[in-house]
């Protein structure tokens, strides 16, 4: 039986899996046993799908269908938050001051330390509930506050059981190398995230990425190689916070190994973004980033120039505090200057790219995965035009609405 | 009877009439007659307001009280939108070559001046509803897309029916003096504007306050000055877009006249903000207009600097498409560096200021309008801190509930 059939929408909009956007005015949508059937104009989908036949159907007149989005790089998990931080810096503190009082991301470790594995659990369910609303039906997460092998499995094993519980289909990284303990050095403690941490992450198949952040006075070009060789070793496929700070070469080592998406990129160079084309690295730009600090947004231009495709993610984290894929889209175009069609490209097929989801993830196509976004609103370059509202009314994973407004 | 009891509110906040930001932990209001009553800890106020013994009660556990947003600064009345040069823009075009095409507000001049009254009431009655979702309880709505006295006549009136039928509190500006129409020059246009359009704008009792774009090219310090003497002479209250591309003498005007607002403000200077806050102008700034067009926000540090509290709007309008005051609260914060704190008295007390709403609105203390938000944020500085979501769950006007997430 027919899932559900979205029909009388004033647009259906969807990249192809090359990138071009199809769109298709008074369209509809069929989905049965949770893939995509049908896509086209109303009358010639309902003809084979009538709505009256199906399990559900939602009468999308004046609005937009799009496929679910994809957030493929947040760090969603974690205990505590930093609000009063935030309004610190807003008040005039000094960060180094902040750090000094034990506050940043060491801040973050301690309370993920403390929280219990179900306590996570719950934090994450949350947070997936608030990205499921602003339309992220697919979302990679990080760990990366725990810093020994006890918290980072801790954090995996409450995404995987957070995943269990939720509709959001959810993707596991590893990032055991996202900053330095204190109690270590930076060459002492990447030897325990390559001896200690990866091979009971892969034993125990909690994670399909590994991630490192890459930038100095933090990971060098050389740490992460080898915990980016050694993740691989184990099975899981790298991941790089590449060249955000400082041009330390992130970007050259995303494309020499072969990463699957190379994120931030604020100092890459052409050569760089020539060399992650090449090597079919997809590169992922985060503009919550640089809207919550008030810096320089990421050259999208440049990639654009170069003909590379570029994901969009929120980077949501406790420094970054924000779960949309929709205010995503907005920052791209009114930030980045990103055309709506490039933007609603990097929320989609391109950010499932990024996560290696190559099975229609991010598009409306047959037998894509019935994953789809009903925003009030009556053409996509509406939502980055009407920015800063939320536009996403009902969200669709697999066939079955699991969000509506 | 008690219309309204909101209880165990992991926080209320609310300014004073002087600005400073009150904060109660578990914390409680209650509303009778569409007025606040009480406002404290949950146990006082239930004591003598029991929830259960009231028409209707809000459990607000780990949610934020505050006063209800006010939207001080809106074209919102309008036909048609401009999201392909939007798109267009993004994609690289020139602005002068949109105009040549009869883009631009000559547009919206046309559609509006094609479109019917209702048609421009139902327009408008969508637009309240996305401002009240994201926390807004009173909004100032501006004249201006008509340029002749029938159309600005069809707009006040759209919004005074549009007022009548929608809970946001609507406030009317008449601003004819908001572009020069093809057929006239300037001179002849501000003729028109003082002879024709503000007596009977005035006479019809159709708005309360007059505004002018006061800019280079568009209308003069004199001709500005022209028009809002004349208004005033007619019993409307001045206000004024002044100094945002160049500084051409609008915040002194604004303080020779003693506007009840200059807005804008990106190109005053000290004396400007000091001229301002001795005639007891009210600043209002827009950061949305900023954020859409990617340039720069007016410098909150100098009127901070200078004492000089501010208020801030969305400027929902065709070229700034955003009804959100919840957003506004997030641009000021995150682009504009205020404090948490700030934004939030910009967004309530001081914004009821600049459009002369002296009788509490808000703020949430004995006495003033039961309007107020709850949002599912632990205190007031998550609103922005967890930027570009709808934090906003339940809005109350006059002690009833009139938007529920
Ligand atoms: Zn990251
Ligand atoms: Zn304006």
């Amino acid at each position: 039986m027919t899932d559900l059939v979205v029909y009388d929408a004033s647009q259906v909009a969807t990249p192809t899996d090359d990138g071009e956007m199809v769109t298709v005015q008074d369209g509809a949508v069929a989905i049965e046993d949770g893939v995509v059937t049908a896509i086209g104009s109303t009358e010639s989908v309902t003809r084979n799908y009538p709505p009256e036949d199906a399990m559900n159907a939602i009468d999308a007149a004046g609005k937009t269908v799009l496929p679910g989005f994809v957030d493929p790089h947040t760090h969603a998990v974690f205990a505590g938050d930093r609000a009063d931080e935030y309004t610190a810096k807003l008040e005039g503190a000094d960060y180094q001051d902040i750090l000094a009082e034990g506050g940043g991301i060491l801040r973050t470790v301690r309370a993920t330390r403390d929280a219990s594995r179900d306590q996570l659990v719950e934090n994450l369910l949350v947070q997936l509930d608030v990205m499921l609303a602003h339309g992220t039906t697919t979302a990679e997460v990080k760990s990366g506050y725990g810093l020994d092998v006890e918290t980072e499995v801790k954090m995996l094993e409450a995404i995987d059981e957070a995943a269990d519980r939720h509709p959001v289909d959810v993707v596991p990284t590893f990032m055991g190398a996202h900053a330095v303990p204190e109690d270590a050095d930076t060459d002492e403690y990447v030897d325990r995230v390559v001896e200690e941490q990866l091979p009971v992450v892969a034993k125990n198949d909690l994670a399909e990425f590994c991630d490192v952040f890459c930038e100095a006075g933090v990971f060098s070009v050389e740490h992460s190689r080898k915990v980016l060789e050694a993740g691989r070793e184990h099975g899981l496929t790298p991941k790089i916070h590449a060249d955000e700070f400082e041009r330390l070469g992130g970007s050259q080592l995303a494309a020499d190994i072969e990463a699957t998406s190379a994120d931030h990129l604020l100092q890459s160079t052409e050569a760089d973004i020539t060399a992650l084309g090449e090597a079919n690295v997809t590169p992922v730009l985060l503009p919550g980033t640089a809207f919550s600090l008030a810096t320089d947004y990421a050259d999208a231009s440049a990639f654009e120039a170069a003909d590379v495709p570029v994901a969009i993610a929120t980077d949501f984290n406790p420094n970054c505090y924000s779960q949309s894929m929709e205010f995503t889209i907005d920052l791209a175009c009114n930030g980045m200057r990103m055309t709506p069609a490039a933007a609603v490209r990097g929320a989609t097929v391109t950010a499932a790219k990024a996560i290696d989801r190559t099975d229609g993830t991010g598009t409306l196509q047959e037998g894509a995965p019935g994953d789809l976004v009903v925003a009030d609103v009556p053409d996509y370059q509406h939502l980055p035009y009407n920015f800063g509202v939320q536009n996403v009314q009902t969200v669709v994973k697999h066939g079955e609405v699991v969000h509506r407004d």
